[in-house]
């Protein structure tokens, strides 16, 4: 039975890009040797590194004035190093979530933060005011537990810092708008292991303290993310990916996959009497689509996800913060998927 | 023709870690999924973190009280996170070259270094004292740039911090001997991306300072390494290697591989007329063996690299900082290999 992979990370990436990975761990780029045993120092892997850096300021549109990195310690040590690297004094962070929370932690380490809040995180905050003298504002631009999504750059003017882990690639961003962007790249991009960052090389060196060598930004930018040694099978890995997003009509093509993927999940969540969304329609993420039985279903939840998973829907049970179900449609995704897991709502309310 | 991997790192890895990784990307664990896209919270993954967790403490028979952890950011992080979680006024450093140098300007940041340094790098610092009011003592086990190696653990009186990097599971250690141990995994273990931490968790917890959350070794100790997404890729293929290390004898049976084939080559060089070793003879890494041309054959470095080449040996460069030749004849490294490169150096000199 073919499992549809609805993980919301790591999650699915194209088959081409897995079967380039594997083909390389056989024999990397005719070396005779494997990917995994090749010295990051060689031509052959320096060669993938300049190259998926390219394939960044290409398909992304990266102006000028810009590095992109790729680090290890996931977005999580992102979390400490933006306001180790940007805080001099106070910073506006939108929280919309676990991710944002766990961020605004680490940024209260380094000064003070000016934190946005809705009522609860079924909704991205709207209407605030953006004060001045900040240093930066941080924002998650999708929200993998809640399922909400920016769906819009920002028109703003302070430096502003998204963490794009969950939706890079998804869609077309103005990156020009944006002082830094970072993000894991175990959802869009590659195996987990690898951190991207789109980094404006002038936001740097402003802080007073001090920065470990390899927390600061520069030390990467100065050697091209190889100041140590990179993670080299998900930086490889991730350039297959680009490879594909780019035969596929690049980041307008993902675009367009992914409206159509998520508007045919919403619809059916929409009309099916049994399910219900929790995100507000407007904010409504096409990357996590978060939903849960109506109350007077409730009770076949359990009943629902162990139909769904002899289907072959894998990953499907919501996070533990918000409950019910969660089908992550990222963008190697296929719209066969969608409509699987359609067919099995409707197969399950024909039974009830 | 069959190339032969000295690369000092990334490096040459056991087969069947490498097919089994193969074969899990493309079906892991019997998910009908690949390895690459499959959730670090799915009950597959889960088992091989605790595996790996397992085999390291069953094969380097680490005490209880003791945890291990695999993170991202490589060696080079644990420089600042190891000084960000137990310096509070002093530590001692023994500066063994490139390695050393780079932690202790780290550690530097946190507090005040003392720091123990020969003449120059081709030996090991012997005979100092270690004042007992020191936070802990740091050495570099194995010095893959110089070619130097501590073959006995150190007993000393004061928390023993230890970069293992390049050696671990090379030979027998005294885990109890150490406060913490850690390294690159890179080297006898797995494809770059994660990083190994041994600690005895009563050392923690005694520093004034705040530490990021990422940084700080607690962290990841209450959640078995998962506080975020790991590196899935090489934390499945260290468990490989570590099933191939136990069907090959243990790390025992690796000192009775590495020391035959360490002695194989030393033998050659200290033989053969046109090279010399550069290290001081009782500190020679069974690692990485240093090697440069004596001074009447010096203008031939470049031809006998091309030829070495020609035959299928890969990676014997030496490191830029020091010249000549590098062979490193990690775990993975047969025999073989180490003949066919004392071969080639028997021809290239029965030719001039």
């Amino acid at each position: 039975m073919k499992k549809h992979n609805f993980y919301a990370g790591p999650s699915i990436l194209p088959q081409s890009a897995i079967d380039a990975t594997i083909d390389a761990l056989k024999d990397f780029a005719g070396t005779g040797l494997t990917l995994a045993s090749v010295s990051h120092r060689s031509k052959e892997f320096d060669a993938v590194m300049n190259d998926t850096v390219a394939m960044f300021k290409e398909l992304l549109n990266i102006p000028d004035g810009y590095s992109v990195l790729f680090l290890g310690g996931g977005a999580s040590t992102q979390f400490a190093m933006v306001p180790f690297n940007l805080m001099r004094k106070k910073a506006l962070y939108v929280n919309t979530g676990t991710w944002s929370s766990k961020a605004i932690k680490e940024a209260k380490m380094f000064g003070d933060v000016i934190e946005i809040k809705g009522d609860d995180f079924f909704s991205i905050p709207k209407g605030y005011e953006i004060p001045d003298d900040i240093d930066y504002m941080h924002i998650t631009t999708n929200n993998t537990i809640y399922g909400t999504e920016y769906h819009e750059d920002l028109d703003i003017n302070v430096p502003l810092v998204a963490d794009m882990s969950s939706d890079i690639f998804s869609r077309k961003i103005d990156v020009s708008k944006y002082a830094l962007i970072y993000g894991g790249a175990q959802k869009n991009l590659a195996p987990s292991g690898v951190t991207f960052v789109i980094i404006r090389n002038d936001i740097l060196g402003k802080v007073d303290h001090k920065i470990p060598t390899m927390l600061n930004y520069q030390t990467h930018i100065d050697k091209n993310s190889m100041f140590n040694t990179p993670p080299v099978i998900p930086v490889f890995t991730a350039l297959q990916t680009l490879k594909w997003i780019k035969a596929n009509g690049g980041v307008e093509g993902m675009k367009k996959r992914n409206t159509e993927k998520a508007n045919t999940l919403y619809a059916e969540i929409d009309r099916n009497k049994m399910f219900k969304g929790t995100v507000a329609k407007e904010d409504r993420s096409l990357m996590n689509v978060c939903f849960v039985m109506n109350e007077e279903y409730k009770e076949l939840e359990k009943e629902f996800l162990d139909f769904a998973t002899s289907k072959g829907m894998t990953g499907i049970k919501g996070h533990r913060s918000v409950g019910g179900f969660r089908a992550s449609l990222y963008n190697a995704l296929e719209l066969e998927s969608v409509n699987a897991l359609v067919s099995v709502m409707k197969e399950f309310e024909s039974k009830h």
